[in-house]
């Protein structure tokens, strides 16, 4: 069978995780929780079952997660989403993301993707039959990362479709600002090109910063297509449910071919999360959580070898590590697991070219306690 | 934005279903049970998302389900499958159908659709390029289909990648027989055509037969993907869960589509699924379960005018309704939710043309009193 694929593998999430196992090592690799998730939504989707939501969902999403969406999106982004025509609920951020690719990226479309990117986007562009242009990130001498703009735009062409844009970003933790979104609201104006915007870790920014979600800016949201995840707001990346939301024409497009790659969603679920939302507290508490988090990983790490890079949001540090060891990202995160018992992941794993920075990601989004074992085994090295 | 899928509407099961809500008619179009799942069940999910199984699974599915899925295939069918690299669990058997195409498709590709043909597998196929090559089920005097081998071997050009088959099958409630699987043996013999079989009916096999799955066939489970689906065994359609086997090089393809396309399936469901498992009973009883159900249907529509098709497996009974109207059948089919209160499924949308047979699809998957007053409802017509 010739591969639909041929240069892809296990993810790489996937691989660190099972070394992770292996080697018993603390697993600061894979981005999940290690904590557990508040038990009134383990209640609500309980009460779910029991009360016989347990049949076909509409395809779109359960009406009442749709409205709780869109509600959250006004009330905090101050855009209206119509619940019927714009917002369709998906089995996780990744198959939003895959199918927004592949019901508008036609053969022979290009697709611009900023490097480093989460590892899904090239292979579903590749599926799609489009065209990958890749503009790598800028790094700063204070190890902060910044999309060059001036590049992107030379970038886009008449065959440009699509810009996928990932902020938070993962894995180098920046943040865009209001300027970005400026400098790409420049760039696509007056075109057809279209975003793809994975904010998934929309509610963890730090510092007292907003995150500047497309649903911010109406000349972007009318050509975007927003995803995001409950998995990662809620802890609980294991449900798999997020969304996606896009103007009427967009979604109409979306809703087709995710009708006949996934149908629906999990019902209970996605009634869980309806109650669950009625109270905004859990996310807009969610900056603060992680802040007290990310300032406890970096304290701990200070007076390590590690060179702590920034981080404005997600619940990723990157690190560089060149006083400790010249081995490339792959190599030296497989020995951290093996051989200091703490699994992280290669920011290699980003670049389509496995560029080597000598950086790896820890993901801090775990008990105190497992924080503290790890900090323990990384100030040994 | 030009469409990917140009031909596409909404699914005519999500349509019905809004009808059937609009004019409060009993719902006996889309497929999906009326009555509660077994309470044990939801107990285990909620046991296992209070346990903290509410991360990232692995991509592949949790092993204790794999495990379970392997081994009930080994007792019923005796064809046994690597638990590591010949299983992956599914967000229901949608997604395993469309990534099992788009990972084995490569445009321009042949696949052979047997027609009528469940509404997903057009658009998947479109989806990866490849050229859909219809056959359609022959109807004999007494109204049963069949597959016309002969034809079908007649279809095979050396562009044939795929030959998708559905057995149980919808909507006909056809059953494919022993003879029918060697007939498509001999036709896939000394090729590299690979097989998609569809068997999410796989427990509802009537009158004593068995359900003929690839995997009973070693000659055809060697070159098949075979998909199932637990919310048809387990009464909980939208809990989204199902699962495909094949052999480990055909997996391993797959698996790289699957991981960026959804990358893993709801982990407190899994568990679930798994604990639930344990005990064969509920997928052994559900023939005679679904068999009493499809009589007492039987019945109630013999005095009607209302012609039954035969219905040897699946949850659907087919009828003719010339004696009734000659509307077409989509139009047949809004009257009879709109005017008689009784929601039905147009055979029609399972052909590329539409083709018209004066067929009508009612799901018998209800409640004894759901019956009841449909058949009430139906006996006036
Ligand atoms: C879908 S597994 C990967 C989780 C994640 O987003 C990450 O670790 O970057
Ligand atoms: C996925 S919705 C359709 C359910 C079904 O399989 C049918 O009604 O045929």
């Amino acid at each position: 069978l010739q591969s639909r694929l041929p240069a892809v593998g296990t993810t790489i999430f996937s691989r660190m995780s099972a070394l992770a196992a292996q080697h018993g090592a603390v697993n600061l690799g894979q981005g999940f929780p290690d904590f557990a998730c508040d038990p009134k939504l383990v209640d609500m989707v309980t009460v779910a079952m029991r009360e016989g939501f347990n049949q076909y969902p509409i395809g779109t999403g359960a009406r009442v997660l749709r409205q709780a969406i869109a509600d959250k999106i006004a009330r905090v982004y101050g855009w209206q989403y119509d619940v019927n025509t714009e917002i369709t609920v998906t089995p996780g951020a990744t198959e939003a993301l895959t199918t927004a690719i592949l019901c508008s990226v036609h053969p022979g479309d290009e697709v611009i993707v900023i490097e480093p990117a989460y590892d899904s986007y090239l292979p579903a562009i590749e599926l799609a039959g489009g065209v990958p242009l890749l503009v790598q990130m800028e790094v700063a001498e204070h190890g902060g990362y910044s999309v060059p703009w001036p590049r992107l735009a030379a970038a886009v062409s008449e065959r440009t479709r699509m810009i996928i844009i990932n902020t938070p970003h993962n894995p180098t933790g920046s943040v865009l600002r209001a300027a970005d979104l400026a400098a790409l609201a420049d760039i696509v104006r007056d075109t057809e090109i279209l975003i793809l915007s994975d904010e998934v870790y929309e509610h963890m920014v730090f510092d007292g910063e907003q995150h500047e979600s497309m649903c911010r800016h109406p000349e972007l949201a009318q050509r975007a297509f927003v995803v995001s995840s409950f998995g990662k707001t809620y802890h609980v990346t294991g449900w798999k449910v997020g969304y996606v939301a896009a103007p009427a024409m967009l979604m109409a497009e979306f809703r087709k071919v995710h009708q006949y790659n996934v149908f629906s969603v999990n019902t209970p679920m996605q009634h869980g999360f309806a109650s669950y939302m009625d109270d905004p507290a859990p996310y807009v508490n969610l900056p603060a959580f992680y802040q007290r988090k990310r300032d406890l990983f970096r304290k701990g790490l200070e007076g390590s070898r590690f060179e702590l890079l920034p981080c404005d949001g997600t619940y990723f540090q990157c690190v560089r590590y060149d006083r400790i060891s010249s081995l490339p990202e792959a190599e030296f995160a497989e020995w951290l697991t093996a051989e200091v018992k703490v699994a992280a992941i290669p920011v290699s794993a980003f670049y389509r070219d496995g560029k080597d920075s000598g950086i790896v990601r820890f993901c801090f989004a775990k008990k105190d306690e497992t924080l503290a074992l790890a900090l323990e085994r990384l100030a040994r090295v």
